[in-house]
Parts: structure tokens; C-alpha cells; sequence
């Protein structure tokens, strides 16, 4: 295992500290238990706090700051946050509006967000993100959540940031969920620094669609194909699943597990503008980068969420995150 | 080779129309020959050109728009432009006050830029960033230019979106160059599409320090160590050659090339930032993230810039582009 740290075991608290110092304009870090603040915490608003485990970088540490979240909570590498995590960070930046959590469909994160809003003494709701349309609706856990979260968290940040209720936060923020479809694509495993070797085994020439951000075995192995019909299987499932029709307007996001040229981010974002537009379908919006990455994973996946004039005014609306930020 | 491609003579235009796409509301693409300009160019300003091999994105188109480039020219991968693309670009955003070529030191882009400098019928300046302090300032072509090149074009950028006239941004670039120096470190090498197999070999417990941002070779194989030796290694040939002073503010800046997760970039910014804090040498501003990248190569640098009251002026000043955006 080649990674540039010191030790498995600082490794999550020397990251937190390099992050917490070059972004000290907009985050504050708490120590023991860990979690992020914004930098200013005082605005009396609905407070939206997510959290997981760490590796999905710059979620969601990155996406703490004005417009987004207020707190987040990362756990070790691929671990869930404790209830301790989350239950501080909430009595730290409470303002009297309530706390809604935004929880990836995992089953460690739904617990410990669980018993937390339990032991809050504190208006509490919670939406949960199951966007990975790899696994069918009915999987016994579940869908997973991934790259669709950050759409939530930046929707539904804005709405708090303009003075929504926490039932408007939420209804919102479920609405924009249920609007949201992803699928990803792996061209090699990510390797985990505590096991200190790739996660799954993938054949030189082959490639793991649907697979989830931690390495998850997917939908099925194939072998390596073109872009093009990489696209066109990961877009036809997540048409399927949201059906935009024609005229539908769109926010298009390709997110980079961490491992693959930008060069070809962009190029796979062509291919999938290209498979919705001949549809008659508008990208209204888009997002191309690394954001849900899954440490050193080479590989991407597509987002599709169907927006309407409120999302979109959300969505545009000024964000000050280390890893998002427009309009300010 | 795994690569999310079609083919390898139709990537660059792919994915050129990709983020011609994804950001269309900042820049606009031209074909035949292949730059990127602003979406908007009409200003009467000094214009600022750069361009070189593609494979580092987001540098250079990701830096077109307001405040930083008005143009830029992506030759194929790893491969100079030819001076019809800085030509047809330089004709294309002038408007009367000048045109500044940014350079970035190697072989190809320094006689093409210096051909379409000679072909124009433009006042034409031009800054050379040579801010790889791996190899001696001696080497007989000169440093290598990396990662420092942004710092200049966000810098020059300001200026010249603040009315400096041409000299006067190109005094300023100089004084950024010179104030600047870089030193990287691979992990793995990075893999040309057209070459279809590692630029270099390394062992499985082995880095390269001193690497160039196409996988040269650097100043000295050697084993894996930790993140502390490695920041320590680093820092140090770049302190020695910027010596800064106690009380000395610097933007700091950590750069990965493609394949290391963010994680393991702040872990290193974190150590990065104490050794010259150590010093007495103030980190008024730093940047973290994937800016000048080497395709999928694993690994990072380091670049330090000594700072004054005008470049930190420039630095936090409003810019609108794909990679970099704040203040607006």
C-alpha cells in the first residue's frame, strides 16, 4: 500500500487538522468528539448537520459553510460517525429553528443518526439519501446513498440559509431525494489504509458497474468497453428509474471517484449530456468534478436529478464551502 | 491501459466539448483550431493567454473566465500547442491593450508561444514560469514550470481585470515567478493514453521526489517514507531557495496530480504548513485540491509563494472560472 501518511491511526486527525487550517475562513474543528462547524454558527436557522465515514472527501467536511451545512461528522475511513459526533455537534450549533440530519442509506450512519435524534432534546428530522439505483428499490437494505447527497445538502442548505421551517427543510429535501438518481462505474478497487490492500479484486480489462463508494461489488462485472456504451449503461438505468420526459429540466452531476483524469470526467459528462439531450431532455445545470470520491477508486458516476423552478433558485443560490462556492 | 475513453485521437475533443458544456456559462470552445476563451471578451484589458500540453486539468482551460485567463490553448496530451492555436486565440480576445503570454517553461510551448508572439501584429509580452526547484537553477533548459504557473495567472489575472496595463502585469508576473518555487513527489506514474502502458516504473515501495508533472524522472528514487520525511524533504529544498524570514506571510499551496485522495493532500498540507510555521514564516493563504494534475498519477506537490500587500490583494480578488471561483 503506497499513501502518504504517517500512521493508519492519525491519519483521519492530521487530514482534519490540514483541512480545519486551510479553510479557517469558513470551518472550525471540534476535537473529541471530531466534527466541523461552520466558522459562524450564531444565525438563528434550521441547522442541517450530515455526516459518515471518512474516504468520501471533499464530502462532507467540504461542504460545511454558508448556504450548505452547519456541522459535519466524519467517522474513521469508511466507519460510521458515533451518536456522541453527532448529538455534540448538534447542541453546538443549535439556534432554536431545529436540526435536520441528511443520513446516506448505510446502515451504521441510520443507527447512530437514530440514536442521536433520540437523545436530542432538540426538534429533530431527518432525510435519508438512497440515490444508487445499482441495487433494485426492493434490496433488503435498501438502496445506498452517494453522489446525490450533495444535491440534497446544497438545496436544502440554501432553503435554510433563506429561512425555511424544518417541515419545509424536510419535505424539500425528500422531494429533491426522490428526484435523484445515480449509478457509478469502477475501473479499479480503492484500498483502504487500515486493511492495507484493495478492497476487491478487478481484472485488468475489467470493470465493476454499480458499484457503491466503498468499493461495494456492483450490478456485474464486464469487460472494459468504450465510454460510450459505459454511459449509455449507466444513463439508461437511471432514465429508467426517473423517466425525465421530454422538455424535463435537469441538473447533470459526473462525479470522480478520485483516481480519474478530469479529462475523462468531462468527457463522460459529453456523453451523458448527449444521451439526455437526444431525449429532448434540458441540462439545466451541471456539476463535474471529485466530490463523493471513494479514496483512490479510477472510476466515476452519473447523477440525475429533475429540477423545478424552486431547486433551481436553491441550487444557484450562494454557497461558501471549501469544496462549493458561487455567488459570494 | 483502463481508461473511461472512446479512443484515444478523440479524447481531447470530447472532452474539450464536455466542459465546453458543463461550463457554458463561463467560457466558450473553438475548433480547428482548438482554444477556449471567456464566454464574454469584450473588455478593453490586457488579455492573458496560456496553454500547453493537456493532461493536467483543470490548468489551463478550468482557469479561463473572469479575473484570471481570456484564453487558453490545450495542445494534445502532454504535447505543445502549435502557434496557430495561440494565434487564432491572441486575435480572437484582444482588445487593444496588449496580450500576455504565461508560459510555462519546456521546450515546445516556449518556441511556439515565441513563434506566435513574432507572427502577431499585437503588443505581445511574455512571463515564463520556471518554479520546479527539483532540479538546479543551472539545469541546462531551465526549471520546469508546474504548479506556481496558477499562482501567477490568478495573481496577473486580477491586475490585468483591474486595469494594469501590459508592462505592468508583466513586472508583476516576474515578481510572482521569482517569488515562487515548487517541488513534487510521485507515488505511481501516470499513463498516456496513446502510449498505452506507465511513463515510468517504480517499485511497490518506492517514490520518486523531485518528479515533473509529465512523470519525468526526478532528483532521486527513493523508498517509501513517511508523510513527515516526505513534507520535510520537500519543504526544505523549497526553503532553501525562497528563504523565507520569520514574519514572512506565504500562500501555501498543496497540489495533487490526479490519484491521491484529498485526505492524504490536507494530511500533507497540515505538515507542510507547520514546518514554516515552525520557521516563524506566516501561511496568510493557502490552496489545497487537484489544479495541475498529471493524468492519474499518484502523489503531490508543494508549492510556497512569498507574499506582499499587492499579491494578496490579487489573490483575494473576485474570480469566475471552472476551477477557481470566489468573490463573485
Amino acid at each position: 500500500m503506497k499513501k502518504m501518511i504517517n500512521s493508519v491511526e492519525s491519519l483521519l486527525e492530521e487530514s482534519l487538522n490540514g483541512f480545519a487550517t486551510a479553510h479557517r475562513d469558513i470551518v472550525r474543528l471540534n476535537h473529541q468528539p471530531n466534527f466541523v462547524t461552520r466558522a459562524d454558527s450564531s444565525k438563528a436557522k434550521v441547522k442541517l448537520i450530515s455526516g459518515g465515514g471518512s474516504g468520501h472527501e471533499p464530502l462532507h467536511t467540504g461542504l460545511v459553510g454558508m448556504g450548505m451545512l452547519d456541522a459535519a461528522c466524519p467517522g474513521q475511513i469508511f466507519t460510521s460517525p458515533g451518536p456522541d459526533q453527532m448529538l455534540v455537534a448538534a447542541q453546538a450549533v443549535d439556534a432554536g429553528k431545529g436540526i435536520l440530519f441528511i443520513v446516506k442509506n448505510y446502515a451504521g450512519d441510520v443507527m447512530n443518526f437514530e440514536i442521536a435524534a433520540e437523545m436530542l432534546d432538540i426538534p429533530t428530522e431527518t432525510i435519508l439519501v438512497a440515490d444508487d439505483v445499482s441495487l433494485p428499490a426492493d434490496h433488503s437494505t435498501g438502496r445506498r446513498g452517494v453522489a446525490g447527497t450533495l444535491i440534497v445538502e446544497k438545496i436544502v442548505g440554501a432553503a435554510a440559509e433563506a429561512g425555511a421551517n424544518l417541515q419545509a427543510c424536510k419535505q424539500l429535501g425528500e422531494r429533491v431525494a426522490q428526484s435523484t438518481a445515480s449509478m457509478g462505474v469502477a475501473l479499479s478497487s480503492c484500498t483502504v489504509p487500515a486493511i492495507g490492500k484493495p478492497t476487491f479484486d478487478i481484472g485488468s480489462n475489467e470493470i465493476e458497474m454499480g458499484v457503491g463508494i466503498h468499493g461495494e461489488r456492483g450490478r456485474e462485472p464486464m469487460d472494459l468497453v468504450s465510454a460510450s456504451e459505459i454511459v449509455e449503461k449507466l444513463a439508461s438505468h437511471i432514465d429508467a428509474e426517473l423517466k425525465p420526459a421530454a422538455g424535463q429540466r435537469v441538473l447533470l452531476h459526473v462525479n470522480g471517484f478520485g483516481a480519474t483524469p478530469l479529462m475523462e470526467l468531462y468527457l463522460v459528462f459529453d456523453l451523458a449530456a448527449q444521451y439526455w439531450q437526444e431525449k429532448g431532455v434540458i441540462i439545466e445545470r451541471s456539476l463535474v468534478g471529485n466530490f463523493t470520491t471513494s479514496l483512490d477508486m479510477a472510476g466515476c458516476s452519473i447523477t440525475l436529478t429533475l429540477l423545478d423552478d424552486e431547486m433551481i433558485q436553491y441550487w444557484d443560490a450562494p454557497v461558501h464551502t471549501a469544496a462549493l462556492r458561487w455567488g459570494c
